[in-house]
């Protein structure tokens, strides 16, 4: 069999991702990757850590540098972006640093093309006059973008920050500017931080902010930025819960208020678009176009809970890449789906989830009657020095059983991110919360207790809406 | 229905738990725990930290209060020997601290009398003369061992001790008697320390002894314990691997080479016994005698992978006695199995193991062909400070690609404990080596990677196991 021409648009997660599983699987096969700008394989995650100073040099927030990746043999073309796909004559058109255009061939192409920040509808950052970079104002997705940032920092040398948006990467960015010694104000329009959580976690992350000096202000909508005539101060128009508008005054303004697909190239060669305007794939990420896959930030997710949604994540990008490039070889392996598991650090606290929360899961086209409830079991036994509660919150369905979500809070070091992965594995299993208890999970007094946490919240969650089901069962009185 | 008398046997995991469930889900149950010492409910496992100094009193090692207990509504009587069960007349006879014997009548009666540090058949152990806590010689596993190492501990202020046995009570004990500044020697048996990982994991832990000044001896049989006869000072005598013999002095010696299950109440009652000579129970945690149900560590142990086998842990005592006192009630709830998940913490070192070794899957009688990779992922992305690595030995089938084992030690910090449970929920749920990559598991770059260690490890499975599978699955050159 004549090895295959494999080609990857995308440097980021998902390109790079199918582009070494298929040369993994296929050393024979030409593996191509087409990179929009210089910086293949970099860990966008890390930025915040970059630009707080936790990571020396920028360069280190690569995955693989340029050369681990063409040392494995594929050829991997930066500053060159991807213009058009010919489906029929299965040709990807590519323009060329110099300006150069030229037509790959390919026998399976897999469209990785990511994201781009969302550009909220607030003035000064709309039309021709749009203030930028340039102005102090800043999004921020991108290596690109990163580089604007650290160059406003070295040359403005901004005393005060607003951050517009306190999701994950708002709060990232909030935490790496206090760390710059820069004074934060922190605008989020919804009603608590970190709105991927219910607002009583969201309530722990917020106190975390405070303690650490951030200026938090939530329920609370930007209308407009300005530039002040005579300097360099931005001003932030927003009004609060109540109806009213303040201004803040700030040197460098950052807006990360989430993304949205990149969707051009395949929706320019007619690939059908689903779910908030990403790029439909079925399971084993084939487009509706012959041979075009797709992976990552650009594509519907398919949930295990939920079905068909959009729910951009690294973790996922990475799967759906392996998968695409196994079976742009020719294989058929199957994405077994996300469940939105997340964790975000901010100063000392860690918060998770996976799976789904009471909305969620009641807005879900099936038949539960989803419940939460709280518990807060420490880490570790009480009697060994250290312990610090977690703030748990399951979600299960009271008809079923079934275990549909949880998010946590708690201290780093209370091994938050691994404990969500075991929900993650039960939930990935379809389990009952109930026998959550059976997991055999580990146990020793300074990390754990005989019943984990997780056990504890799940029993937490028995007791408040089934335990009379079985006592009933029992026939007790 | 009239409430049910049931009667626990123990005050260590397995009778406790039997008895809170059952006053759970029943509270107009009558229930009443025998408890042979004065010590209900006490962590066993938190002893090391306790003669460390870790844990101010000894009080705090109560998982819960006599006065919890009673404030419960159940009975417990401590200082309270169970003497015999007359089967046919649903009675247990006990013999109070004063002497007094009485006769407790039961609907259901649950045994959890746990298990006996076993004695090794060494020269000074045994016999009418056998040197014991008046000479500084202690085994450990109850309360009462506990205060008699502390009474040695501060009367003869030793200077220096010798540990036998280098599992997990050995090696947390080593710990302990370093941090109150005791010279250690510690001797092991068999070829390498913490002989329930692989011995190339076992030599991680050994390294962390060395690094805090233990004196390891492994390979070694201790032969003989003798008194000075001049003084206080103790004498060990052992042979190591090239068959020559020595002896270390010390002010204390310890010899915690593991126990045995304590099955004299329901053996004499007729009880069936299986495995290492445990107390025979179905799934349902019951014995062969009528309405008399057994859990914890004198129990045989059902294993998910293995079938019947003994395997005491007080995770599973925990389970076992919830399940027994849910059933003794009238219920039909199930004991899932254990998969041996546990964990041990030396000095900075966690170790970490569930499922079964290479060795122990190809005894068990199966059609499994066994075979472990190792790996040394990070703990979290290695740009963000503070990035060590956890050594994982996955061990799968390689006819059928089932995950069967994890092993892992690494860094305090590193979030080992939890890790491990994230295998044991893939384990419970007979996923494939391969699955493990499906699994959406948290990432952040501060906590891990976009492919968490866990899935690193089973991928190295993959690629020394069964990636030539794929490749010629796909038909690649």
């Amino acid at each position: 069999m004549p090895s295959k021409r494999i080609v990857a648009v995308g440097g980021s997660d998902a390109g790079i991702s199918a582009a070494l599983r298929a040369h993994e699987l296929d050393p024979g096969s030409e593996v191509t990757v087409v990179v929009a700008d210089a910086y293949p394989n970099f860990s966008i995650c890390g930025i915040p850590y970059y630009i707080s100073g936790e990571v020396g040099h920028w360069s280190n927030l690569a995955h693989r540098t340029l050369a681990d990746l063409k040392a494995t043999g594929m050829e991997v073309r930066t500053d060159t972006l991807a213009t058009g796909i010919d489906v029929t004559g299965k040709r990807l058109a590519v323009r060329n640093a110099d300006g150069r255009v030229e037509e790959l061939p390919y026998d399976a192409l897999i469209v990785g093309t990511g994201a781009v920040s969302a550009r909220p509808p607030i003035e000064g950052l709309t039309g021709p006059d749009a203030l930028g970079p340039q102005d102090g104002v800043h999004l921020l997705h991108s290596m690109g973008d990163t580089f604007e940032v650290m160059q406003t920092l070295g040359e403005r040398r901004p005393g005060s920050a607003v951050v517009i948006g306190a999701g994950h990467i708002g709060l990232e960015m909030a935490e790496a500017l206090i760390t710059r010694g820069i004074q934060v104000t922190q605008i989020e329009a919804l009603p608590e931080v970190l709105p991927t959580v219910d607002p009583e976690l969201g309530a722990l992350v917020h106190a975390e902010l405070d303690a650490h000096g951030v200026e938090v202000i939530i329920g609370t909508q930007v209308s407009a930025i300005t530039r002040d005539p005579s300097g360099q101060v931005l001003h932030v128009r927003a009004t609060g819960p109540t109806g009213k508008t303040f201004t803040r005054g700030a040197d460098l303004v950052l807006v990360v208020v989430g993304v949205r697909p990149d969707t051009t190239l395949a929706a320019t060669a007619g690939a059908k678009l689903g779910v908030k305007g990403a790029i439909e794939v079925d399971e084993y990420m084939r487009t509706s176009l012959p041979d075009v896959y797709a992976a990552g930030d650009c594509v519907v997710t398919h949930h295990r809970l939920l079905g068909r949604t959009w729910l951009p994540l690294g973790t996922t990008a990475h799967k759906q890449g392996r998968i695409a490039g196994e079976n742009a070889l020719g294989g058929r392996r199957w994405f077994a789906g996300s469940l939105g598991t997340q964790v975000v650090k901010v100063f000392d606290l860690v918060a998770a989830r996976t799976g789904l929360r009471d909305h969620e899961a009641r807005a879900a086209d099936r038949d539960w009657a989803p419940a939460t409830t709280a518990s807060r079991p420490d880490d570790h036994k009480a009697y060994y020095p250290g312990t610090t509660p977690i703030s748990i919150r399951v979600t299960g369905d009271t008809s079923s059983g079934l275990l549909l979500g949880a998010q946590l809070v708690g201290r780093r070091g209370a091994e938050i991110s691994k404990r969500v992965d075991t929900y993650a594995t039960a939930i990935f299993h379809s389990m009952a919360v109930d026998d959550i208890s059976e997991l055999d999970l580990s146990y020793i007094p300074p990390l754990g207790s005989p019943w984990d946490a997780v056990q504890v919240a799940a029993q937490a969650w028995m007791t408040e809406h089934h335990l009379h089901v079985q006592r009933r069962m029992l026939g007790a009185s």
